[in-house]
């Protein structure tokens, strides 16, 4: 492949960071809190613009409504402050678990206080993001029961079809509903959405502007992703990725820390529909949801980042005539050095000369920490909260 | 539930044997030889004969059409034999990976002789089914892939759609298709139909009367297997079960065997499809498929069969409209406890006496054993393989 | 086994429950609130008598030392505390998770400052265990890294090896020392006590009174436990167990709850080492350590305990003479059905004929239900809690 | 590091290739045979020789005495063949599995007449270790049992412990015995040497010439495999290494094909041992066990071989003074990026000038191919196999 084409496809390679990705997070023994933090939707803001700035691929920044979103807030305010950050609104994320009467279920919960709450915070999201500009409403759902018998599988199940129906015709003609699916955590005997298949099937029936959200961390031990990913733009289902990366469960750690190869394999999958199957794989929504507790935030996500642009230049690289060729001649060995050969590539110099041509620096992460935004912001988020007199602490118990 | 209809439910519940559990089987590092262990098919549908003589619920055998329907073997012949056994021909089961063509796959595979080889294979099984009266047509094919990159990923899948499709219009109109699913073995990398979603997806493309088969030891760790046949039932896309239990992978250990309340479960969705969804779940086809290889072969097939009616009839006690109540109340504690209650339950007595309401011994275990029909049948099996010629070996090196 | 045997084992089953079980608790998205939740000392102790009113046998009560300990507490007054409420203290569970100098980790931090204060918190522990007459120190440390690279992973193993032998060399020579192990969460790289065989090499350096905590959720998904458990036990270094159920990580869910044979082969290969290889197995520490968001606390409790009850019941009913017979001619089908026939036993009648015998209600769920219990706390604490101006919430955003 | 130093190390480099690579093998399913696939123990020397001298770096040859020296070889005359082919007798691998006497285990088992014959073919395995030169005994067991109840855990590892004491003893002291370890498969209840610290234990008791194996595909999911590696060199009881990839279970692929980053951080713990901790890592014994039934088996086994070279120089590269620096700083991303740095970089460009100043062709898998050996062995073989009236066959059924 030409540079100049390269060069194009990661033109078109936009990522989207999230607001919660700025703040402070933490595993259920508690927070590590950091200085700078945000703390505020401005902040969140203003953090997600600088990722943008140095990584220039970053122009969107998505948003948890109830979390940036509070009671009386103008979501055109919001729209603009994105704005003078150099981004805009992206996706608009429903919270369906945080509120004491989501202890059931959202969608699918018995209690039909829960499911009326659920669809009047959804319709409001869906408000939030006409007012944005937003064309993405993105839903995960924390449903499901942490017992047998606790409640009717089926019954569940029809519950959150008539929701996700329900909501999807509430959508303007211009937004896509990405269904998330996710095998547990935090029900722990069953999730209602738990795998690519029941988020297709609800997709399916919800309407055509449904589609399936995978994120890399939220599938059990060995599952092939890769072709979940294949099938799913075979079937023209795939909305987008929340990336992460993970060893274990859903660890939320930075893209590609533990397994890099798979990253690339997924890439490769998106690249072979585009050029093997003419596929196009222009609408797909690129998203970042990893939890760096203990990384500093902007650092987390600048890493992820140009991971990401590394991992999918590599997949860029795969030689398609070549692997093609060794395919249809069964040559195990020839088609798998294909891919073998493209992922150890370096392909740093490739991105620098990209970086440089449109007037960034070459090593974003070294660029921000030269800038000392940290240090600033941490100085002057600790005043603005000690003046607000919040008392951080990382502790729930 | 009145002990009438329990009776009535436990006379509808009939499990079919597989032709090869009564065969030596092993593991890739070689095989332990019975005496009594079955090598002709004469062999196999005797042994299945005497598990429905003292079970009273397995009526049909599954066959393996290369295995069992050597070249020149009249169909009809065998289907005879299986009746002088008392039981009958059930699915038919294709062997679509022994063949050294199969080396890259089957429907899957880029070698256009292994497809076509496939698919006169699969003609010939319905022509087999046709001849015997089955009505089933039982696929697990072991399509897939080792490495990535061996092979394009949808290419093969639409390889797959359109064998499927074929078969599915071959078939006569009384004729099921059963789809399996299976993540991994003796594919590595990518198995071309790794779980329900796709073997749910093959289905529906190929026809009306393609159905998806649940194998319940093909299933990544920590799968929810109950909720992916709640799932099916309410698709109405459950075709049937191969039972048989597992700790690791696909073990092929007895059922019930390492874990009892999660095949309890199971059941427990299927008597809720039936009671509370208004489900016909009668045309569900429960056959066995395990590889006890240390275990005397017929007794293993008792005790798979005994402790599926065991588990079965638990589920069948779950007080529903306790449960019902208690899920409406979203009262975890008294919902799990109706499950609990049922499973905890000694269904052995019931159990004895449906089994002498039907002339049978209460305990078909120590019934077989008083027989003394394995020293015969080994000893009787021995001297024919010697008369053969034939050397057993347990290696494969 | 005769009737006075099964009950003198029954009579010295003792099973220790946590304060921290009683309080509100969550997963990282946040807490179900539940009124009756204990805030204070005083109510866990309150709530842990009760249970051990109901069934007889939590005659002692776990403690965290950060949340039941705040500074200025006598501990002494604690343990009077408890006694009033028929319970005493018994081990005692330092934290060296929640505090922000333990970003990097405890006893394997890198950050001389973090190891000075676990020492100092560890000796505090054992200052309050000496105090309040506790024979256990309980150590669970969330020490790991969550990054390839992070740290030194030998550095950090020999710090907690010099950490936990100048812990137990500070112990008065009545105490043990518990060292559990996890494979991950919240590290999610590695955990410096990632299983039995790390845990046992650290007991082995720190002293002979250190000994390895099984925390029955805190395996990879496949491991078998019961044999980590017999070997434990054969290496004399079984000190005791965290009791919960899982299904797919450290979920946290009542004992029994998922996999109920499980649980009752563990019970099994410690009556085994008793009755068999001659095993003192009455210092094992049986402990429950579960965290139930939605159950209510104490019927979560309730349940647990008689769910122990029972299957270490069934697990002391396996016929040993018979099993031993079955296991010495290699009969596998006899073997397993010795355990299978125990865990099939029907033992409520024998664990309420044990309780009315020891003047306890036959139920405990029930009459503990029955007596108002929880309606009557609810009120009470929630009263309090207003009184002190605390605002319950269930958000950590 | 320096092009000396780290040309010093590929020097050091050795890995030892098994004989049972270069034959046939397969699934549980069958076998697919490839026509240059060995057959006897010369043509396995044969290629064991070919990938020596295109590699460099696999002087010797571990051989399966069950396999290799049939009744009335003469060891030395192996010896001699193998110097005639360009290697040597590496470790000695008994055979403790095939024979039927081994149905329910070997060292473990509760049959006299199967330890007896383990403990003889081991006394015979280092007789022929003697006679061939070698250092090596080389210990898998298939041991284990398929259900709950079947055998005494503990009696058997009372069995096992004293049949590896036995052995041990029986040793010329220049021999190590390597003790590997497996969690499942053949055995699917339990394993007797399941995880590290079994392995270890046995070790310890065994004698001071025991060491662990570590097989790389022998882990549950999520096993962080250098952590153990780590802990083994610090307990200065790590082997050796059995060398293969998975991504599901023992799928032995060849090395890095699924997780490359996962193989070098492998490295990057024995790099880290030796540089930073002053251990001696040349005793290490690096050796393949893989079943590469689809790959033509010498391509995998250069592959193997040339990716091992890569992964290990990569981790040679990691700059361990910035590691250090950063992990005393507590900089995650800085110490990570080490990590990372080295992997990424393009090793290729210095293992060629290696080969090519060793005067080996710079490609080894492109010179090998060049030869034409395949095709000509291909045809010798099967003449040879023709002449000797052997007819293959895939199939086990």
């Amino acid at each position: 492949m030409e540079r100049d084409e390269l060069f194009a496809l990661l033109d078109a390679f936009e990522i989207e960071t999230p607001s919660w990705g700025y703040a402070d997070t933490g595993t259920r023994f508690g927070k590590f809190l950091q200085p700078a933090a945000a703390s505020t939707v401005e902040e969140k803001l203003q953090d997600a613009g600088v990722v943008h700035r140095y990584t220039g691929c970053c122009p969107s920044v998505a948003v948890h409504v109830l979390w940036d979103f509070k009671p009386g807030t103008d979501p055109q305010e919001v729209a603009r402050l994105a704005e003078q950050n150099g981004v805009r609104i992206g996706s608009i994320n429903p919270n369906l678990f945080q509120e004491q009467v989501y202890k059931f279920g959202s969608a699918s919960s018995p209690n039909d206080g829960a499911r009326e709450e659920a669809t009047q915070h959804v319709l409001d999201c869906i408000e939030i993001g006409r007012a944005t500009g937003s064309d993405w409403l993105s839903l995960w759902m924390a449903d499901g029961t942490n017992y047998p018998g606790q409640d009717d599988i089926v019954a569940r199940k029809r519950r959150m079809e008539d929701a996700l129906k329900t909501w999807h015709d509430a959508m303007p003609e211009n937004m896509t509903m990405l269904v998330e699916y996710k095998p547990f955590e935090p029900a722990f005997y069953h999730t209602d959405i738990a795998d690519w298949g029941m988020a297709y099937l609800y997709s399916k029936k919800a309407g055509p502007r449904a589609k399936v959200l995978v994120d890399t961390g939220h599938h059990l031990q060995g599952t092939n992703i890769e072709q979940i990913v294949a099938w799913l733009l075979d079937e023209e289902m795939l909305g987008g990725f929340h990336f992460n990366d993970r060893k274990y469960a859903d660890d939320d750690l930075t893209l590609g820390s533990i397994d890099p190869y798979a990253v690339f394999r997924i890439f490769h999958e998106i690249r072979n529909a585009a050029e093997e199957g003419g596929r196009d794989v222009s609408q797909i929504a690129y998203m970042i949801d990893q939890s760096h507790n203990l990384k500093p935030k902007i650092e987390a996500m600048i890493q992820t980042v140009t991971t990401a642009q590394e991992l999918y230049l590599k997949a860029c690289l795969v030689d398609r005539s070549k692997l093609r060729d060794a395919q249809s001649r069964m040559n195990i060995v020839d088609a798998e050095e294909c891919l073998r050969e493209a992922f150890n590539t370096n392909v740093k110099p490739l991105l620098h000369e990209w970086r440089e041509k449109k007037g960034m620096d070459a090593e974003p992460l070294q660029a921000y920490r030269a800038s000392g935004y940290e240090a600033q912001a941490g100085a002057e988020r600790e005043a603005a909260r000690k003046e607000r007199g919040e008392v951080a602490t990382g502790s729930y118990a």
